[in-house]
């Protein structure tokens, strides 16, 4: 099964210009701000979610708001959405209905994030830099939907697309990891980034206008 | 005595759709605002209170009133309050009299709160993450009555009701015990929770709307 | 000649309801704001004084003004007065004539304070947790009047009354001691408490209204 | 080819008044703020870049902006500037193009600063004290041109020329050194200081007006 | 030569009311608000000045305007003047021409100042508790006048005199040096104050007005 699907894959890396790569040590560089620049991953497995775990690095100096990821369907573009208000104020959207966290303000650093949601009990719960920041309900029992574009570097208004430069990231993405269960945060180590959807070991994704891969510069 | 007692209260656990169960490692998260979620705690025993210490762990981002702790009987809603009037700023409540505390405002971390009051002398004592931040007078002689609805996540305008919804708790609680005499609080840890008359460890509770019981993510 | 002394001072606690006693370890505690509440102490020598040392550790929550040590003689009620304007902010009275010393402003956390003076050079030195913050000059020459009245908790406003509850303490004193000399503050550890004049070892003292005496809570 | 080039700057510094000094240990003093003091600093080789990395060390109490470090062409006085806008805000501009970094505000320390870029990706990486502070992108695909004056001290608003006392530097330069490709600054130690453009061991350069050398105070 | 000045020296003493002491673990305070009090020290040496390095202790609370250290010729009142304009910002004149220092804003400690001048360069260096806070130029090629007055606790507005209480030091001054060279003041350490013409081990000086010496209380 798991052989069969790793064939479609490679079939769509050729058909479709997609990159397949071991990312490890890499980051994908926003270096402007625009409407155009993004990166699109493409998960190992499409498939309804009840729960997930989402990891990812960045570093930014921004202070206006900006998408740090964007997971949209057909019908709705907000379906699973980790946006940031202001410095240390993270909203994480489902289905359109949003939760706010708040977190210590740090600037002039890198910040990792984690965020899980679990359908059964509702329960979002959110981490920065190793630290839970709390955890809140939304969405009870509710399933985010299997077609999906998944976006960093914009917010996307509608399925892939409507781009606003002033909410894109200008700065760096890095270790994204996308599970389809939640996992104890608590365990989890800084490196922990082999996500059963998104696997920054093993990444599927397409790069558009101006986006830069290097080696990352923080540890 | 004790077994008789027992006896009584798993009684009442089985008509009433109480819980008996042992709390450790665990908290009830209060996942959004409402004036219906809430959890009523169940003492061991009911006696008036001439003396009590009260401990508890807490978490949350709001900076808007709230209510920590509601005890309240038939005559009075405001029996032993304990409420959070904005960060680091306490008020306790006996027999509806109040009493202000100042704490260093913490944010963005779980607080332990302890609370102690005598009623020979009057003294309220109050202690957060095992330090003491003042000592003050109320209510001498009073005797806190025996009948009460001690509720967690609502504060009670009325007994055992009239919740609203601005003074209701958004986070987590755990570590809750009551005892019905002081506590030398300067030699008590961290995980001294067993009250005589509330006991996380053995816990009778009934939760109501949305809550949820999850292990606690802080130490 | 120090047990006839003795003699008397009991003779004075039998006749007039005053308290001889070993304080260590606990301390005063003044609950409520009030201008009934206050402690009396009674010197072991009556002395004109032309050199003093003063030391006392408390804790309160107060921002608005209130007195710490309180002596008046029968023609001048501020004939030495430690006060505290606001937090860190602290002016000694020596004759109704004042000089101000500013110290870090500390919050949450009891005080250890220290004053002496020498008429000889008029110089006032001020100490706040072992370090010193300070000296200045006031009444080089002058002699602190020998017949006093020593209270803890309110400010006199003439000798032995005329209280004012909004320059009342509220929260707690302890370690109290006052010698005839000038004490080399430098070498002085944190349990130096035996002056010869008021000595926390054996305290002679009279409390009024509603104070209460605990162990103390801090170290 | 190196002995040759050597000879050529031997001619120069003979018939130019230039100096070829060691400054390993040294500093340029600007001690007055002027729009006529400033140290102009003769490249090794002459050559368009593609790719550089520049560091220098600096220390001032400056609140204003002023220049760190300015390199002009006939046609563009801003080719390669690097600029202080205020405390911890810096914008380094290629080709009169500017993108700005943020720094933590350090004021009463010298500070370490490193920029590099890299034409093929437009890619600016700065970095602060050994840490890194954003990579932006800017100039994708240009070339700095190859005939160049670079100026410490003042900032050039004509080829040469056309200083601003406003924008000069009033404090200290040292350990100045120029790259004509792109460092891995991650391993880069803070002795790093022999560019093979501008190398602080073997430096030549001419000063001009109130500039003084003084050994480094700063380790 | 030495002999003879000393013999000249203690002459002085003798006839005028001038102090010779070992000062070592002394300090001069300045207990009130004055234009009367001050002390007057008096060189090793009389001689024009071309460079010198000047270091000094003091501790004061306050936060208007003060002179540290006022040496005053026939014909200029700020012939070297060490001025505090506010807490952490510091104005040292030369031939009454100033340049400001800015330093950490420390308060409730004491602080150890340097100041140093080279006529050749022009070169001041600042130090504030063994960390340099700059260099700037002023005044070069100048010489300080041999005729001196030097005076601490007050600033002169005329030779010896016209002081003004609003710049008065109300506080401390310990260990004050002055040397007629630079010094290396990265290899001082904070016990160095034998200066040549001033030193704290063997100072001639009188004191006048309400001024005290006692031993120092800050190591």
């Amino acid at each position: 099964m798991e052989k069969l699907l790793l064939g479609v894959l490679l079939l769509t890396v050729i058909s479709g210009g997609l990159t397949h790569s071991d990312m490890r040590g890499k980051a994908f560089i926003f270096p402007q701000e625009s409407n155009t620049a993004y990166v699109s991953l493409i998960p190992a497995v499409k498939k309804p979610l009840r729960n997930f775990t989402l990891c990812l690095k960045t570093f930014t100096d921004l202070t206006r708001p900006y998408s740090l990821f964007s997971y949209s369907t057909p019908s709705q573009p907000n379906e699973l959405l980790l946006f940031v208000n202001k410095i240390g104020e993270y909203t994480l959207y489902i289905g359109d209905v949003g939760v706010t966290f708040n977190a210590p303000q740090i600037r002039y650093a890198p910040i990792h994030v984690c965020a899980s949601w679990e359908s059964a009990s509702g329960i979002a719960e959110f981490w920065v830099n190793g630290n839970p920041v709390g955890r809140k309900g939304l969405r009870k029992g509710y399933s985010i939907g299997r077609e999906s574009k998944i976006i960093l570097g914009q917010e996307q208004d509608s399925f892939g697309g409507r781009f606003d430069a002033k909410q894109s990231l200008v700065g760096e993405v890095w270790d994204v990891s996308l599970w389809d269960h939640v996992l104890p945060l608590k365990e989890m180590c800084a490196s922990y980034f082999s996500g059963n959807l998104l696997n920054w070991k093993s990444l599927n994704y397409g790069d558009y206008g101006y986006v830069v891969i290097k080696p990352s510069v923080w540890a």
